[in-house]
């Protein structure tokens, strides 16, 4: 089917009833005690449902998991819910049973402005480990949220700053389609830079194509929260984020690391009137699940593009492998590998240690049968530094040239089998290490 | 059993019978044809022992391996050899056919000079992938190599150097005990710096508590050479080599990056005229091994301090697992993470990256009863920075003063189980990035 997918401004107040904020709480200063806060950043935002909508949600799958993220889980694995309260500054996470107690009670804050219940109110925090929240700035903060929220563009984009923790620019995208004669929109907002490669599922269980290690997932502080305006039912909505995010969030790596505190939540309101989406409704999902797709994966990539020092984006392809899982493992220590990414940082085609992290990955590869070409991005015109293990006569320059762009694709082909798998990573730098070495003189500028 | 170890000068040539020598005949600067050879360092170096001795060997367990792991390891795994010729500048890896006939040659070469079976040479590269040697080169140096070679302590020296790639000094350990009343020696040189997490076996397979992922093992390029002039068994060599390396250089990381080329051999000619040592005489076999593992271990530790970029040694030392491999998992996982390395570079006791290691690492952990603490290289006088999950009253101050050392330990308690391990780690530093973005202008000087 041929989608008919349009972007458009205003992220997650474009679809129809949906209401958002962001402000300045000062959380970060008071979390620490000590420290400036430069430019009195927003820290705070809220994200509301005219109705109460159909709600689904992806969390890390870390064993130290935040307190929002045990709040917020299994809210969203219920039919309905209808605002989202989230802090940065403050992971709130190793903060203990005080952690808890203060997550559920940002949610309480909401509820009570609002007359809602507390278990329709989903709450996420990004932002320093193992500092309690100063909860007396969350709360005015909160009012003040609830007093200034609006259908206003500019109202999502200071929802999408106040998330922001190391990001250099607030992430948002939107779309509109046709569901039924019916216009739908879905818009997103996401943070992250930093602690990057999400490995999430709706339960906190991992999945089997998700294990845990540096080749098959798993790891970052990334946030997202997505609206529509679609009428979806609640299991196929579940479903669809499923998808969206095994195919973006859970795609993509900037330093291997995963954090405490990842989270996607999506908000359905049904506003736009369309007849509800099941999964027998096969080309409505289709398209809902199309939709849901782009939104993601552009998220997903403006978070790589974003990554702390980043200076490639380099998008790993592999193909012919055996398995999914042997694809997903190729492409996972290839992109994580601490040596491949310093080469890209230095523009360097350095295939050497592209079969080094190969040999080293769990995947199933034979030398002699592997392929490996550089391209400019999605393109099929493919200039090869090896075929079945030996070096081509492509030369070394123009290879050079192809890896000093900001942005290529790696091809591997394992020459195996038919599975495929993809992973959109970013280099490792200077700039990365510098800035996560922090500042023990400011312990507010440290992150989690 | 209290054990006499004597350090002593002279490394490889300080047990009897052992002669060495490491000259310059330019491998790397023809190896890629192009680029300088900045002061003609030396890069072949020849072991040789004046009897047949016996060997044991432990090898890469990538499944991309270079072809002088190829020939060195069916005859690592015979019960005698006499020489070891290894060459730096070319890894010889990813070299296909021309390789394997080319490491067959090296040890060709050596056998012809001294008239013994081709089978008795080992050989062992380190340098560049995907680039064939510069065979007249390599044989005009063999030849020089065999007329220098002596046991005076200078050539030791040298074929330390001959050895070394990005490595800043020359590694090499001595020691002398006794053996049944006779005096005994065992010597050692290693190379290594980047690529540095080896997961040897003396197969190629990997061995279970070595699994293939960032968690639980494998990779590096690595070098080691051990001589001695014990007199041992076959069989009980090959396993007090497996028992020394699986506590010395499977234990350490730089960056995570297994190599395609790791060897550790070790020849013990007997000259030391001991009653030889068999798995049925446990004190004589316990005083070799403890002695064996003192060279593995000193030369390991030697490997991680001079770690491309490195300003931090760290053991990290897990107690309290429910088994082995959960200890060994959470070891790698917090000795690997870039956010808890680059904490390290900079001085700041990031506790909530340990947690966030800890959490999406395969080790089963429970939040709420991990303690952490700092103590200084070895002592028991531990500061804590958390007690079952909650931060303690020890401030901030003085954790930052302990992590500014150059040396430290990191010790993690999981408070599940009596499993332990140990992790020798480096920080994750710029110069490391700077090192490895290499320098695409000068293609020579990009390492493998």
């Amino acid at each position: 089917m041929k989608m008919q997918l349009k972007e458009i401004p205003g992220s997650i107040v474009a679809p129809q009833g949906f209401l958002a904020s962001g402000i300045f709480c000062d959380i970060k200063r008071l979390g620490t005690g000590k420290g400036s806060n430069k430019g009195k950043k927003r820290d705070l935002a809220l994200i509301l449902s005219e109705v109460p909508a159909t709600v689904a949600g992806m969390f890390t799958t870390s064993q130290v998991c935040a307190a929002p993220v045990k709040i917020s889980m299994p809210r969203a694995s219920k039919a309905r819910a209808q605002a989202i309260v989230i802090n940065s500054g403050n992971a709130n996470a190793c903060t203990g049973s005080q952690g808890i107690r203060d997550a559920k009670a940002m949610t309480e804050i909401v509820a009570k402005l609002f007359r809602l219940p507390a278990e329709d109110i989903l709450v996420a925090s990004t932002g320093r480990i193992g500092v309690t929240l100063p909860m007396a700035n969350v709360k005015r903060g909160i009012q003040d949220a609830a007093g200034l929220l609006n259908t206003f563009p500019e109202n999502a984009q200071h929802a999408a700053e106040a998330i922001m923790t190391s990001d250099t620019r607030p992430k948002a995208v939107a779309v509109e389609f046709k569901l039924g004669g019916k216009t739908v929109r879905i818009g997103g907002i996401c943070k992250g830079a930093g602690m990057i490669q999400p490995g999430m599922s709706a339960t906190g269980a991992r999945p089997a194509a998700v294990p845990s290690n540096k080749f098959q997932g798993l790891h970052a502080t990334m946030l997202c929260f997505i609206t529509t305006d679609a009428a979806i039912e609640s299991k196929t909505l579940k479903a669809a984020l499923n998808e969206a995010v095994a195919n973006s969030f859970n795609r993509i790596t900037v330093d291997g690391d995963m954090s405490t505190n990842d989270t996607v939540i999506v908000l359905a309101n049904g506003m736009a009137g369309n007849t509800t989406v099941t999964s027998n409704r096969r080309a409505d999902l289709l398209a809902f699940q199309s939709a849901l797709n782009h939104v993601c994966l552009e998220l997903a990539k403006l978070i790589v593009r974003d990554g702390e020092g980043v200076t490639r984006f380099v998008t790993v392809r592999v193909n012919g492998a055996k398995s999914f899982a042997d694809a997903d493992a190729a492409a996972r220590a290839v992109a994580n590998s601490s040596l491949v990414k310093t080469s890209w940082f230095g523009g360097d085609p350095n295939w050497g240690r592209i079969l080094g992290a190969l040999g080293y990955s769990p995947a199933h590869i034979v030398e002699e049968k592997i392929d490996v070409a550089y391209s400019a991005p999605g393109s099929t015109k493919l200039l090869y530094a090896l075929k079945k293990g030996q070096p081509t006569k492509t030369s070394f320059d123009v290879l050079c040239k192809m890896v000093a762009q900001k942005e290529f694709d790696l091809h591997i082909n394992l020459n195996l089998g038919k599975s495929a798998a993809v992973m959109y990573a970013s280099d490792l730098t200077e700039e990365y290490v510098d800035f996560n070495k922090g500042d023990v003189s400011d312990p507010s500028s440290l992150g989690g």
